[in-house]
């Protein structure tokens, strides 16, 4: 089965993402980084128990290898895990030149790379993604970070990888939930960014769901790319990658307001892109036709498409505290058609309308 | 009296250092990058006190200006001080184009520029530092940072400010001890790069001691000319820049032995640079006497010239997890001669001897 390798170009920070069935035992790219360093695994109990072993004949020639187990779950990627982790490279005294490999989802992904960007300034790390949002979402773009009482991944810092390791096998052991809530984000690429993508992934929807290793690895690596894309040309958010956070306005304030863990991220964008793509519409954006079809796209990939029925002022304040938003008038990604997204703040109105239709 | 302002060079993160008696009232370079922005003020009790006022007319611009004081000292240059930032800043709204304004010594600074380095990802700050020794050290080269319990400055990133303000009125108010601590790494930046300096200070130290704001502001201005030249070549510490550690891998020893706070920085780094010029000269590098000469300088600015009373293995157990160190063995900014400065690893029996004759 054919390994895919893409290179996500960002100067001198540029970085590989390999991605296929099988890629976490035995990788060379990942042999010849830890190679006499001093290597920490950061995982959580679930995946480490499944995966870790996977990763020995990778990380032999490591000087000394540790493992740092954390608490599975978004409600732990907060400054105690960070601090566990600390206190551990410490105890080891692990220096600058040393190696960070997160195995996990997004959870340890971001927290694993928010770790190596602050300690001592600065050091290595590899993701291992191990599910389908994290192998698509948070292992290209370099952001990490922790989530605060007051909003999630409101701390954190943008830092890249040196390699990506996008295994599908790990898939198999994903929650069906947990597989749509990763579908939502490629759908996303291909809503923003690329028609035929989205074409091929409404085609493919059984065979994804059903982890077919050649159906994900192939839309892994699309996904990857059109991210990877986006990022190399606008790595610090200025415009064009604010287009990812397409469904992610009303996504978040969905999250926020349930409580973050009640629904997945992924869920929560799935019913984000739904209202998103009901407010271009009413702005004559796009065309009603598109705006349903992708409405029927997320609800096929066994994800939500209403958002929970609360007030549109609750909406509106929830919004409020998003990174997006400049100085409290919250910016928009909309759509103005499939495969083509924009940036921009909106009336009262239409946005009220679409927070009346879309929830409940 | 005579403004001085230097730039330094780092590309589209490149930003000016004003240094004089005054300049913090009414500062145009402040007022531009306030207005219309979100701006919060954090400072520590006694020194937003004294000087926090002074600001009100730079700041008079911004969309909303609130103040953050901190309790005063390295103790609370911690986690649980960033997290009192981030609570304010969170509860505010504040988004991701606020300013933040670090008004204070060291410590301010540090904690500042790191909760800008990592709120919502990065934003800006203004460091408007009220010690010698951060208008010298901490405000040039874009290191920021909070301690861990188990090691000093452990947990932090690179992050440079838009702007300095070094106002050397404000060292009327600090307590001679802190002066001396100051004039350590001015000493420092002389000794390692430009002999004339050193001798200039030499000269100058009674006035400096007394707090004469022409000397000041020509030191300060000396000494960030010759920091900022070293960061410009070699912003994330590759080679170079690591010169600017001497005294520090002994300093560091000493204040992680006898615990943060119980000798300033400063007084750490003028026993440590005692104590790395008589390595320099055990080692066939300087000469004997120039070794006194530094030696008497650092007595001269009133700073201690001799490490604690510890054996030679308590201080390489404590030099083990300084940040210079490769895998557990440290290297040593070494003296070539007064002006030059070069990193290496040192022989065992040299740095014992050091250890015995250069304590107690």
């Amino acid at each position: 089965m054919a390994v895919h390798e893409l290179r996500v170009s960002l100067g001198d920070r540029s970085y590989p993402i390999v991605i296929g069935a099988g890629v976490l035992a035995g990788n060379d790219a990942l042999a010849r980084l830890a190679q006499g360093r001093q290597v920490a695994v950061v995982t959580n109990d679930t995946v480490g128990e499944l995966y870790e072993a996977r990763l020995a004949a990778s990380l032999a020639g490591a000087a000394v290898c540790v493992s740092i187990r954390l608490p599975d779950g978004e409600a732990y990627k907060n400054w105690a895990s960070l601090d566990r982790v600390f206190d551990r490279l410490l105890q080891e005294r692990f220096d600058r030149q040393c190696l960070l490999v997160a195995l996990g989802g997004g959870v340890i992904g971001d927290l694993t790379g928010f770790a190596a960007s602050i300690y001592q300034r600065g050091v290595d790390f590899v993701q291992v993604p191990t599910t389908l949002l994290a192998q698509v979402d948070s292992s290209v773009g370099g952001k990490t970070g922790i989530n605060h009482p007051l909003g999630k991944n409101m701390i954190g810092a943008f830092h890249q990888p040196r390699l990506v390791l996008a295994d599908v096998q790990t898939l198999r052991t994903l929650p069906a939930r947990e597989l749509s809530a990763g579908l939502a984000e490629m759908i996303k690429h291909g809503a923003i960014a690329d028609p035929d993508y989205l074409a091929g992934l409404e085609r493919d929807l059984a065979a994804l769901r059903a982890c077919d290793p050649q159906a994900l690895a192939a839309a892994v690596l699309r996904s990857c790319e059109i991210k990877a894309a986006v990022v190399a040309a606008d790595e610090r958010e200025a415009g064009l990658r604010a287009t990812l956070n397409f469904g992610h306005t009303f996504g978040h304030a969905i999250e926020a307001g349930l409580g973050y863990g009640q629904w997945l991220h992924g869920e929560a964008v799935g019913a984000g892109m739904v209202m998103a793509a009901d407010l271009s519409r009413r702005l004559g954006m796009l065309d009603a036709a598109a705006a349903s079809r992708l409405r029927e796209t997320i609800d096929a990939a066994g994800l939500p498409v209403r958002g929970p029925a609360w007030a549109p002022e609750r909406y509106v304040e929830l919004m409020g505290v998003d990174k997006k938003a400049q100085q409290g008038t919250p910016r928009f990604v909309l759509l103005e058609r499939l495969g083509k997204a924009t940036l921009q703040r909106v009336p009262d109105a239409p946005l009220r309308a679409t927070l009346l239709d879309c929830t409940g």
